[in-house]
């Protein structure tokens, strides 16, 4: 991720372990948010407004390798020319730049390689940490991110600082952890929140949109008991127990952390706010078509789990403790996932998914105009900005939490 | 090379053999080019009327994996700047947006992770043939090209069809060939070129600049005697020495051939004039700097050019005849190469390396409103245009070859 932290992208290539084989879970979200996004476009974005001129950039941030990627973005420029149309545009449908956006150290060859040959679009592969400037100010329309913002830019500082209260001992994740460590990976996640948004800001064009398809902790629900966190911390657990074994060092598993942290959605809101750039046009809570039963049914239980979680953390592994491992890590995390699911009749391990989409409409022009009295001359903090940055920046959110999809 | 013909890029890696570690034939020009480049962009651009907004957009067409094309373009907007601070304009130095383009099998990962650190400019990778459309209508402001353009986009039917007479049977190349396989190498140039160049007149903007750099045969030398078509000649024949080996089977050399043709400065020339849709505004010879002396001094005589030619040709044989014979073939084309030198004590192995560098402005405004009386409606003759065309397409040439420099 540029010069922010490392960066161990999504496992490439086709095979077995391979993030492309392995993320049906967002594919289903990315279907699933697919009408809804249509719908938006259509709804809100004033194609007259966003260009002037003929050309409509779109951004992917956090592409991965695909295909993924290609279904979104195909889904946003259907939907522009299909607002086109309405606006009675129908000569004059624009010409369209997607930016694959995702780290430096991401199989960009291998998404080149794949790119959907229809020539619909000018594609171009952005390397770098979304959570830094990656475009020229102004110049995105349409920006979308899909399961992307729950990595964090880094591991907190404090998890593995043997003299901090925050030191996370025995573990690898915050979920069931002390609530300094909590505390630590909130404020980094918070950090990078800040600056996503505030890079966004200045690279989104005037009247322009971004879409945010992110795996969303429910408000009220403690981290020990959210699906995803409880998957992370049982591999944390398999890490443990093959340190018991002397497979690995227990020093090892002290020092290393996964970057990631599951937001909810009125966490987020609250950091949307405190930049100031942007209004919150929607948010919806998105229902996946996986069920429970249509993995457990399966011939291996608990394999499609592990498979998944695998395709997301090999490379942070593997950097960290050496390839050897892998295989035996994850035929274990298997096999613990298997047994947790029959110990408990399904019942207790209860793998709720939910899955959160916000609308944010582009910062509004005065913002980065450096002569106008509302330029927020280097406050990110609402309560504090100067009465114009106030005005312009008055969010207008519309959470509307409804009802969870569970797949297990 | 997208759509059109076979795409084998540069030896990627950093290996004993690959193009980032044998290009210095190329670096050494672009280092000749760099100061000239960096007078004609403070002495041609005019910053006000290419960006009226703050992004200055900049393609390096057939870049490699790198580091020539780092150099070229932090040279490019190093000039830029120099151009901005002499207008007046030391306040508003403009974004930098920098397209990266090559064939979509190039090592985009290879040039993404070498990336200058430093930041100054906003980086992105586009894969597709410069053969065919790659950016969105006037959206670039300046368009560069060093080492590319002598690549076709596919090798001339013609000459692999047995049925015909321009069948080009025991040779790989056009030099020493019959006059129908010349005339066909340099048909599919021109239609390469003229290709090129209306794609180019859609993508640049209005006062926008093109560079192109690309070793020139010099009107006058026939084919035979060109310095880089000896070179390639000499690889056609060890190919053959090793068919009376049975070592690769002689229906297979027959059916090989290399997709490049060295176009000369005046060629080039009367391609532009046809195509109408840029004006020239210089066309310089550079002086390599590599002398024949530096390199015929080196412990292994013939083995610089061996490395040379097969950091550019290894993808393409070794598609066409398996990777086993790669080393047989360069070890046999470097003995032949220092015979070569040896044998006419330097004299007769005179390698004229020239190099021409052009710069076209963007097209005319009018060339692309088609509701202007200048509207070129498909026709790319010059002569044949309507009047509007031929006027708004004027083409003024300052053609100097000078002098002619030699490394061998």
């Amino acid at each position: 991720m540029g010069n922010i932290g490392e960066a161990y992208p999504m496992k490439s290539g086709d095979g077995l372990h391979s993030y492309s084989n392995n993320s049906y879970f967002q594919r289903d979200i990315i279907n699933a948010a697919m009408q809804i996004v249509g719908e938006a476009i259509v709804k809100i974005v004033d194609i007259l407004k966003i260009s002037p001129s003929t050309t409509i950039r779109v951004a992917d941030l956090g592409c991965s390798v695909g295909p993924n990627t290609f279904f979104a973005m195909e889904n946003i420029l259907e939907a522009i020319e299909l607002k086109c149309q309405n606006q009675g545009l129908d000569s004059q449908i624009p010409e369209f730049q997607v930016f694959f956006n995702d780290q430096t150290s991401n199989d960009f060859n291998s998404l080149f390689s794949s790119l959907p040959p229809n020539g619909r679009y000018h594609s171009a592969g952005v390397p770098g940490s979304f959570y830094s400037r990656l475009f020229p100010n102004h110049s995105l329309h349409i920006v979308h991110s899909s399961f992307s913002i729950q990595w964090l830019s880094r591991v907190p500082k404090k998890v593995v600082d043997r003299s901090s209260p925050a030191w996370n001992k025995g573990r690898i994740y915050y979920a069931s952890a002390a609530d300094e460590v909590v505390e630590a990976y909130s404020a980094q996640c918070a950090e990078d929140m800040a600056r996503f948004l505030q890079a966004r800001a200045q690279e989104i064009a005037d009247g322009g949109l971004m879409i945010l398809i992110f795996p969303a902790r429910l408000d009220g629900i403690p981290h020990s008991q959210f699906s995803n966190n409880i998957m992370f911390d049982m591999l944390g657990c398999c890490l443990m127990d093959m340190a018991q074994k002397g497979i690995v060092s227990e020093e090892k598993v002290d020092m290393f952390n996964l970057p990631l942290y599951f937001i909810s959605a009125q966490e987020l809101e609250a950091i949307i706010e405190r930049n100031g750039c942007f209004s919150i046009e929607k948010m919806e809570i998105l229902h996946p078509t996986i069920t429970a039963q249509s993995l457990i049914s399966t011939p291996h239980k608990g394999q499609a789990i592990s498979f998944h979680i695998r395709a997301a953390t090999e490379g942070l592994i593997k950097a960290h403790f050496g390839e050897e491992i892998l295989d035996q890590l994850f035929d274990s995390y298997s096999r613990k996932v298997k047994q947790q699911i029959e110990s408990n009749d399904f019942a207790s391990f209860r793998i709720v998914y939910s899955c959160a989409i916000e609308w944010l409409s582009g910062s509004p022009k005065e913002v980065v105009d450096r002569s106008s009295p509302a330029w927020n001359k280097g406050s990110v903090y609402y309560s504090t900005a100067a009465h114009g940055v106030v005005k312009a920046y008055s969010v207008q959110a519309h959470l509307r939490p409804t009802s969870i999809s569970t797949f297990l």
